[in-house]
């Protein structure tokens, strides 16, 4: 085979792997939004071929001297080619030393962790869930010797979400929360609180439905490509960037709850719906990493769809769908209750303020338990003491406590930290942009276009052509600076409780 | 290997192939419950990669070597397995024939000749699927070449359904139907019409939600392993014996047609569910041919679900549904409006009398088709004028004409036939479970526990274990004999419509 010959391979490679992984995130979706009860085992069945499937199509001796002769020849190839091959070689040199029956065992024992989590959490019994963490955790000690033998291990479990991450950098990021949120937070909660009274609901679930549908249509989300659906946590997942599925949590007595959801899950999945069309089928044909996804989620969520231009442009409908509800309430009054900032026992329930110091939690039981400082055993009453110290609240039970997450139950640890890292980006990420987008004005005419086009430019269509340092760089013109995300929350929430 | 080795490899290739079969099967689930309207193409090139993957699991050198071995040592195999190695080699020995490409672009034509149909029928234009329905005929006609050189086209595609079934079996068959169901029918219409304004409606779509929950408990279809969904058209299909899905849909207008999709559908979903354990994996763990399948819908749903006991069970739950509607109506007078047997022109709607005409005129056309008689541009003009000559109906346009069903678009051709043989099949089976098992008393009671084991103890369990013609005979002691079909419709009718 020549060169030519070898990319075709190449991307005929990437468009098989595409339809595998739609395949595979589609039996996700399904057991989420569909799957009877009763079908959990043969779905982890199928779930666990499939992935092994997947590995074998990565770590195959045909593909793997493809693979290699193209990265040797790199540097003839052009941008997007040579970064595909980059990013294939490097799943597939850490793939190859992870033995196939680890991964199909991984992928299974994910699924049954996660269905004993849902048990555990259930009926608030810790133990039920401990035994399948404790496997995982040694699966994942030995996934990361396998492919970084002798690397520190979480830095190899933080780096799958977050390329070049270590805790070398993220221990001076959460310091920096950690000094300026704590105080604020205190003076935040002496002052005096908003009313939210007129949150309580109850609220119609047809009418949260219908206000889920005008959101989406004022955000500008391609409906044609993208629905929305229930499930237990709200989330956002991508089979192609024609079909992007995001879902949402309807309860009767939180209208914020799914209206935040629905906006925080749109930002998700614009940005795959707006991933450029020659990255159709290629592997970089997805978000960069887990904490810039997470910064285009935040950034509709908290910095668009919390400011109070956003609320003064919804809330007409607002008080159209519950007028019992909002009798007598300004938009005013509707963006100071859902900007209310008060720590609180769930992390997705968390206002914008409090929300990292959640993540910090998860962060710090994530690093002693890699460095073996922590067992399993200890973790629910460390949780609470983490909560305690930081968030100054008693955890009742561990349900509400070390239980509330599903990441850990999917094997995901490492993960948590993209969280407050995407959201500080996001700060840094919305400057920029008012600097050239007049957000308030679309906000008041209920376009969004220009927000949408901004985004796209910068940030959206490269999918994963650029790596998260470089985005930044080239969307804010320079390095990522946690300095922007402090600042924005002091501002923000100063103003808030200065009345 | 040795021949103990073979059989473990043999069990492994199944298990995988249940994983791409549940895998594709989704896909096609997801495409017409979920999936956003924009995303066909994606969707289409997915089911194309994952369908070319089966058949490079089917037809690969190393399997091909592995079946050629067992097969010919398959008197020495246990008779699961030899049913196993000959139902796979069987359609290894078709499908190694077929190029590959060949079956990837199938694939693909009929997921756009899918979505074109649908076009088609919605602005009632044949024109749109015209072009579509050229290439999958021809399609068809070069893949009946492949797998069976020389040999009749139409006796080829039927056989996909229908095992050893020809047209030489199908004519007289048909025949017997056409002789004694059209004097039937013209006695039928020209009687006295029982009263069905009551089924007018309109019926509230959760009450009639709530009705398939009911029905589906009172036919004991375990919910833990299955699930109803709603869909254009309803449908059965199998993930696993523990995940069946079936599908229905709900008009305003219309009790019956979703109590009797859901009845249908149920009976086809039961038979998947009752296979047997040991068939978990199997290539043999579905149901024995599309006949079979059909005979245990239509048993459920119209030599149980029609009948007088039946009605009177169900009727005090339709009646407290609806008690406006069903004001002053007793079960005598459901039973007689949901069996009311009147020429129509849309085969779903069909009663049970007239439905095996429709069949009629498309097994007619498809044996045309394939033998050159008839061009797709006659095609129209031609199902009307059939339409008018069986049913004595005139048909107003293509969209309630020969775009109703999406069969040929799916590619389906040789497959109605199975629909009126299947039919056919259950009068037979129901006559011998009529002779071991009280169904008038399980309708009393409200209990189809006998009927259920009755039906898993001679049909369910087997799955493809036996062929179509060895189920009957071991069902009912007899060969299968269109008569008991004849019989049954002319005493049910002449009695319903003596009055």
């Amino acid at each position: 085979m020549n060169l030519e010959e070898k990319v075709i391979a190449l991307k005929e490679h990437q468009k098989k792997l595409k339809a595998y992984n739609h395949a595979s995130s589609l039996l996700f979706y399904d057991a989420s939004t569909s799957m009877p009860p009763g079908a959990a085992q043969s779905m982890s069945d199928t779930m666990g071929v499939i992935s092994g499937e997947i590995y074998s199509l990565t770590v195959n001796p045909t593909f793997q001297t493809l693979l290699h002769d193209l990265y040797a020849q790199r540097e003839m190839l052009d941008f997007q080619t040579r970064r595909e091959v980059e990013e294939l070689h490097l799943e597939q040199e850490k793939m190859k030393e992870v033995p196939k029956e680890e991964v199909i065992a991984m992928e299974e024992a994910q699924n049954l962790a996660n269905y004993n989590w849902e048990t555990a959490k259930k009926t608030n019994d810790f133990s039920v869930f401990a035994p399948h963490l404790e496997k995982l955790i040694a699966m994942k000690k030995r996934y990361a010797t396998y492919i970084n033998p002798g690397g520190d291990v979480y830095d190899t479990l933080l780096n799958e979400f977050e390329r070049g991450m270590t805790k070398a950098q993220m221990d001076p990021f959460f310091d920096a929360l950690r000094k300026n949120l704590v105080p604020l937070i205190k003076v935040v909660g002496e002052a005096a609180q908003p009313d939210t009274s007129f949150l309580a609901g109850p609220f119609d679930i047809a009418a949260q439905k219908a206000l889920s549908d005008y959101v989406m249509d004022v955000m500008g989300i391609d409906k044609n490509r993208c629905i929305l659906r229930e499930t237990e946590h709200p989330f956002t997942i991508e089979f192609s960037k024609d079909d992007v599925r995001i879902t949402t949590k309807y309860l009767e007595d939180d209208l914020t709850s799914n209206l935040f959801s629905v906006v925080h899950e749109s930002g998700h999945g614009m940005y795959e719906l707006s991933v450029d069309d020659a990255l159709r089928f290629s592997v970089l044909g997805a978000g960069a990493t887990t904490a810039i996804h997470e910064s285009q989620s935040r950034l509709w969520e908290n910095y668009i769809g919390r400011s109070l231009p956003f609320c003064k442009l919804i809330f007409p409908k607002v008080k159209e769908l519950f007028p019992m509800q909002m009798e007598g309430v300004t938009a005013e009054d509707f963006y100071r209750a859902v900007n209310v900032a008060k720590p609180s026992l769930i992390r997705t329930d968390a206002d914008e303020l409090t929300y990292a110091l959640h993540v910090m939690v998860r962060y710090e039981l994530e690093k002693r338990i890699f460095a073996e400082e922590l067992s399993v055993s200890d973790l629910p009453a460390e949780w609470n003491r983490l909560y305690k110290e930081y968030l100054g609240i008693d955890v009742p039970d561990d349900a509400r406590g070390v239980l509330q997450d599903a990441h850990w139950a999917g094997g995901a640890f490492g993960y948590f930290p993209s969280y407050a890292l995407g959201t500080a980006y996001s700060a840094q990420i919305y400057e920029a942009m008012r600097t050239a987008v007049d957000v308030d004005a679309c906000c008041e005419k209920g376009d969004f276009a220009p927000v949408r086009q901004w985004l796209t430019e910068k940030i959206y269509r490269h999918g994963m052509l650029y790596t998260a340092e470089e985005l930044i760089e080239m969307t804010c013109g320079a390095a990522f600076d946690p300095a922007c995300y402090v600042t924005y929350l002091e501002r923000k929430f100063s103003t808030l409780y200065a009345r």
